[in-house]
């Protein structure tokens, strides 16, 4: 029994699926201890588009600590956040023409989901939140509430009130007109439905089993929550940040959300950093109405900066992401096709793919049979039947072919 | 007008009252972007117990990123966080003689607190939380149930529900016994309480005005839990790691809570991390019922156990905050001995110190003299009324003689 | 102004829509101060369904109340109680093959509600509860937490949180399979609805429009709420008592709900008195863990045991309810069809009728129309648009004709 | 084995402390079915301040139903509801110079709660309600989640939420200044305490255990609510109708409450009926927004009417209750003082009266005793361990004598 198994809480889990010790890593390539090589296509769970410690980012990192750049300053104004927010200003929001404030809520995902929410409710004066089937959005207990998945909702210990589930894009596979539910809900004021401050939305699901919505469907959506004054957060956490291919998951849709929730690759290097995005008249905080003791990283923000800078400047990732994501696309469907016999479909956008079994075991199986092999990959859906595949975006041509040719060499190994 | 007040949200505080923009630190100084020099009696709100980039913490860090340690790992095992759970073991748990599970909850002190309440709540199969008058536990949802402010809790949006809160020591100076409404509510099956599931506490109060409960009240707490069958947890995150002396703030009452939470300075070098230590018979979390992206900050483990390795194998430290608290406190008390015609009392236990004054505009007057004389302090208590004193406590002699000084000063500023 | 509109509530309704001051009543008629005679669609919204002051249930309480029958008990044994609990089993239970435990859980509808709610809950262990679109079932918390009606639920002043609404059957007007979105969430564990307590349902909504669900919808529902584990309650407070033909609502459809709600006629004479019927498995109550000052009306009791021993011991009532309810069916079904340019249907089963209009303004004039001609009837539905035809049970045919055509030509006048 | 323990539900509770089935009643008696005779000193939980089958009262009723006035009628206009109005108005409120609007919220003591609960939310817009430690309010969810019993709590199946208890006059039994935990709790703006809508308070507490509050305490928290903006609900349910002198119990006080909830004897003759009284400022309800089926049970409002009329037009009752109030409180006095071993005390206010026992089974056996020799009366308080006296007020002197010996006797028969 190693330290893990005897001082760690039972609440660990990666761990469990990938039984051994890693030490160092490099662009899409972890090790362990003894020196062997993974191949990533699991990027922290989207935290790691730009690879692991990519060199650019981990010179600025470094320089920056060699010169005793300030680390923590809480909302102090610091030189290496002006950077950020004026790199954020540059090159994210003004070619896209956004106009949002930008808010540091807390250093993860789930901060910046508990701002947006408690904004929300503030500005709107009602309580009720709608989410969808499959949502992901944290584990804090505002966020835990918008989370679909019953045995992390279990968790919470008490009853978690205040959302009510609407069917995500394509959830009776084209049975029903979209939005027929909830369209009918809010036209009806005998429904029962509590009127919502918000819809909380991603626009592909990542935990919930890389589920993309369509972009007609996220407009249809946008345009539901303008006609019943509904806000509309996009939890882009996991799927911004180049995730899809832009920097921004809905700008596909042509969609301008009220909300926007970033984490993850934010940071760049897997550094904490997250970041609430506010319709300027939305922004109706009191001065530390919401704080929190590590929105100021700032080696965070420099790696964030230079990770802008580096990759965000002109379309070459964005290109090559979706270049990428549809070669990936191709593979998962080859391989899906080449088993007649088994229920198996490929689903996703940009470089958030997965390989969707009709039985779960077959997807962990595959994941197993993946590590064993070098690859590391999760599954996710509620009963874990996706085998999901993110890589670093910097992921090269060679590294991704040999990934495939593992995830094809692993599906076999579960069938067979 | 600058990037800070054109794009980022309006909730930004701290920058507020310190009007510049900081680059560089060390030690127990912050410069900024001019070359002003600061000195810092308030450690990043508890967070550089060990100062700005700690030599050899960054020296550990600096090396770390450069060999290409692994830098994100959720909660994956890796060589940097073994180490860490070593250190951890040897030099914090066994000495003590505690016992508890290691539960890494997310990057910050709410993720601790959140699971901490989870837990419980799952545990006992309650949903009641007893909490404390004028508690600061964090700003998610199930951490902003349990705090006093009314300002921050009203950003909740939604009626904060589950929490009762209690008198915390000293809250009738002396009028009641210890515990008299809580231990009469519970003995009194139509006093209408919910049966709690935990009592969390803080050993001092830091946002709540440096309030230090004595350690007879500690071990009344201790006692009525025990004898209740209610869980205690202690909320560690600003008092533990040192800052009251002991490396646990409550180690000078004798107790052992069945949960604790960690946070701020156990990251050592500024960087998110957060601990959930458990009583193992209450580890009854299945694999990934609470999880989180940012569990696996790797060179925060490595500053982590720098930090432990070099300032907790022996007592120096310990002894050295006992010291230097006692001397701030004696200087806090002569300067409000000096003004025997204002309302003014020195408050607090090791490096955790406050200047209370009868009117809060008098602290916020002296905060804003302090901050021209390059000394950074903030205010706490419900209304701002205590001027808050928490040097790194690595400080030097010298550089808290200084310190004390410009408190002196400031304090004649502003009364002047 | 007279008295009613200096010092009554402004809450008060009724009055409004009738603008007169009654005082005598017998069978299907009322009368106001001036002797004026109105016809009685209405039926004290279904507490009336054997008529005003019926001949044999009045002797029946004069009797008791001149002989110093005990008139208040709360839930003492008593005389009239045990009469009442008899009839039921013999003339109620029995001859159905029912077998339910019996529950006096105070003077109302929305106390049978809220106790059978309650009991769920203890039961099961869950908190949430699953109703329909424009369902009522009452206005104390409980009971309105499960009532669709959105300007009712706004006088909550709270949240009302534990219900998730699910669409009635024809919600949808055949666009999709019964119970598509239930049976979805259910089976989908990473949907996030909460694993609900019970099902509570109207077999046809009286406040919600005269929606009458079809019977395979019904069996559908019992079905799903068996395989998923869900207790199925079934609110007969308007309903029942022989409102649709049979004594439960829910025989039509061969159903055997796990509790059952009973109230406005159940008193027979229009005295409070409610009931709620409890599979024996599911008694678990603590003696007086739900109780009540008004549990025990004893007049009611004796009226309610006159009641059904004078028209529950043969199939009359039930058959010439069913006659009469076709009867009015097809009369607004000509109705309907002779203004073929307005949108207008008739809706409805058994002796619950209603004539649904387009524009709800048409619906408002229709029952204006009505009462200058001397008929009382009212609107429900959401927005009010459906003329409600709800008239004793025992009523004459003449009585029935006269009305009718009271409506054709109220809704003549209101077109005009 | 009878058909009440087979076909009653498990929840019923009088029945088994008093076994027998009553039958008759008259002024203070009732008779079970052989005959045998019971002095009441429980008088239907303050339902029956004028006696069972009062003469006057039930003459009125007779008259009224055998004339075929209209028995049930919501809150249409009757002529009874007039006559009530008029009374009350004439004969309650202008001789007491109180200005309140009429609200008739249901049948029982729990709506007029749920109202008034639902109102001072709405008018507040805050969600928060102060009760007192073995508070009553009754059984539906809103009225519950005010009420302390943790038993009944716990039938709610959900946790109670929006109440926070405290301590009632006299908790601390002197040891602490009148509402020091609440005005310190309300001036601190870190408490942690939700700003309150209202505070919800009983004069005496009856189920808790005969509690009298001091006026000197009344007073104090009628101020208390006035300085902070929290509206004032006096629950005169129980105590009202000059269960403690004068018509209000609150008039002791010369306090002028917010809200008052009434029912209970009301109706007079025991017949279901309840008014929630509101200052005319606070009455912004829209029509309808509350209502229920049995706001308009007729043969209540004429025998309430009958009972405003022979009672209250003259101070006679009120006299007539002090004086026997008085009797009693000293008979109970020389009891207990004449057991100086046993943990006794006499407790009340006009003739809600207590004798608390330090030990409940004693107060369980005194009334286990009382019912074998005749008379009734039943325990109250958290544990029980008070036994409640609370006879008619219309009560002879004799008949009163009488009473007091049984009690001394059966206390001393519980003791022997």
């Amino acid at each position: 029994m190693d330290i893990f198994q005897t001082l760690e809480s039972e609440v660990r889990s990666y761990c469990r699926g990938w039984p051994t010790t890693f030490d160092r890593a490099s662009g899409s390539m972890l090790y362990d201890e003894n020196g062997k090589q993974y191949l990533d296509f699991f990027a922290g769970a989207g935290s790691l588009n730009y690879g692991h410690n990519n060199p650019r980012l981990k010179r600025a990192v470094l320089d920056y600590i060699e010169r005793d750049g300030v680390t923590h300053s809480l909302d102090m104004n610091t030189v290496a956040k002006r950077d950020l927010l004026e790199s954020f200003q540059d090159i994210v929001l003004e070619p896209r023409e956004l106009d949002y404030k930008v808010m540091f809520p807390g250093p993860a995902g789930a901060n910046a989901v508990e701002a947006a929410l408690k904004l929300a409710r503030k500005v709107t004066g009602r309580e009720s939140i709608i989410n969808f089937t499959n949502a992901f959005h944290g584990m804090t207990l505002g966020a835990l509430s918008v989370t679909g998945n019953s045995m992390k909702r279990s968790g919470a210990g008490i009853p978690l009130v205040h959302a009510t589930p609407m069917p995500y894009d394509n959830y009776f596979e084209g049975q029903t007109p979209d939005f027929l539910f909830f369209e009918k809900l809010l036209a009806d004021s005998g429904s029962g439905l509590n009127e919502p401050a918000a819809v909380i939305v991603e626009t592909v699901q990542g935990e919930g089993g890389i589920n993309a919505a369509r972009t007609e469907w996220l407009r249809g959506l946008a345009d539901l929550c303008q006609r019943h004054g509904i806000l509309l957060i996009v939890d882009d956490v996991q799927m911004g940040c180049g995730r899809t291919g832009p920097f921004f998951s809905f700008e596909l849709a042509g969609i301008e959300p009220d909300i926007v929730c970033l984490s993850k690759s934010i940071g760049g290097y897997g550094f904490p950093l997250a970041l609430t995005l506010i319709k300027p008249s939305l922004d109706v905080w009191e001065p530390g109405e919401h704080n929190g003791t590590f929105r100021g990283v700032n080696p965070a923000f420099v790696a964030a900066t230079e990770a802008l800078r580096t990759y965000w400047q002109d379309d070459k990732l964005e290109k090559g992401t979706l270049a990428k994501g549809e070669h990936v696309g191709r593979s998962l469907t080859e391989i899906a096709e080449s088993y007649p016999d088994v229920a198996m479909r490929a689903k996703g956008r940009g470089l958030a793919r997965g390989l969707q079994f009709g039985d779960e075991r077959i997807a962990e199986a595959v994941c197993r049979q993946a590590f064993g092999r070098g690859l590391l990959m999760e599954t996710s859906g509620p009963v874990g039947e996706v085998v999901k595949i993110m890589p670093p975006l910097t992921i090269t041509d060679a590294e991704l072919e040999e990934g495939l040719g593992l995830v094809a060499q692993s599906v076999k190994g579960a069938l067979g």
